[in-house]
């Protein structure tokens, strides 16, 4: 089975290398980007801001080989790529939770974001507290290793 | 640009008509069910146990017709579709919290899903709360309207 996806806008971000990307939004929540949904989309955004954080959906445009076995960012040992966040993942989608500053039109301005500039994004989603959050969830092999930098030259 | 995915698994549930889904598996944490990963990918699985819950994300494989103002199944007034959480959407990828009851080999027993039995995953990643966790996030036009019912004959 194929499915084909369109991308519905682009994500303009500061991060222009994998090298500057955060590990993830919520880590750099002061990183501000706009998101540009395609003027075909545009209406599908009516009620957007009264929403104060969104769920992006992004494809991981410049994601390296796919390892199904990955030594993340933030351990120094490998997981299934379906226990980590890694960008180098089957089909390469990405999600991270931003929070909405600003609507112009067709722009979101939002602050947590990720995503290297230019990476085309394939949802967006209103982030409901009463569906996605569970403050009580573990944090698996992630616990504890939040602080922790990103290694230099790992992918 | 066109963005070509292909399953991981598909999502074995008690859901077999659009009419029994509910509308989000936040409201229904009792249903469970079983995602199985293709055994191609079954590596990829490796310590996803120490996890409590997952985010699955899968494709809307008998999505109706997208409609980018839509009336969602908890509101009366039409919404853009990415202010809302309906299925019938650009690109059809839904998300999912789930609860992670046990895994058997290639085999996920979940609690919380939403889907139609036989809808494709295109991926699994851990739920992690200082990434995914926003209790404070407003609640847009959905605000106190969680305890509502499915209207019949809505798409």
């Amino acid at each position: 089975m194929e499915i084909v996806i369109h991308p519905i806008g682009v994500a303009h971000t500061p991060i222009k290398t994998k090298e500057e990307a955060p590990i993830q939004g919520a880590h750099r929540p002061e990183l501000t980007g706009v998101i540009e949904v395609d003027a075909a989309y545009a209406e599908g955004l009516q009620d957007i801001e009264q929403f104060s954080h969104l769920i992006l959906l992004y494809y991981f445009d410049r994601a390296g080989e796919v390892e199904l076995l990955r030594t993340p960012f933030l351990d120094d040992n490998p997981h299934g790529i379906f226990a980590c966040r890694h960008p180098c993942r089957p089909n390469g989608i990405g999600i991270t939770v931003v929070k909405l500053l600003e609507r112009s039109g067709n722009k979101l301005v939002v602050a947590g974001v990720d995503v290297l500039d230019g990476t085309p994004v394939i949802d967006i989603k209103p982030y409901v507290p009463s569906f996605d959050c569970y403050p009580d969830a573990s944090e698996g092999w992630l616990e504890g290793k939040k602080g922790r930098g990103k290694p230099a030259g790992r992918e």
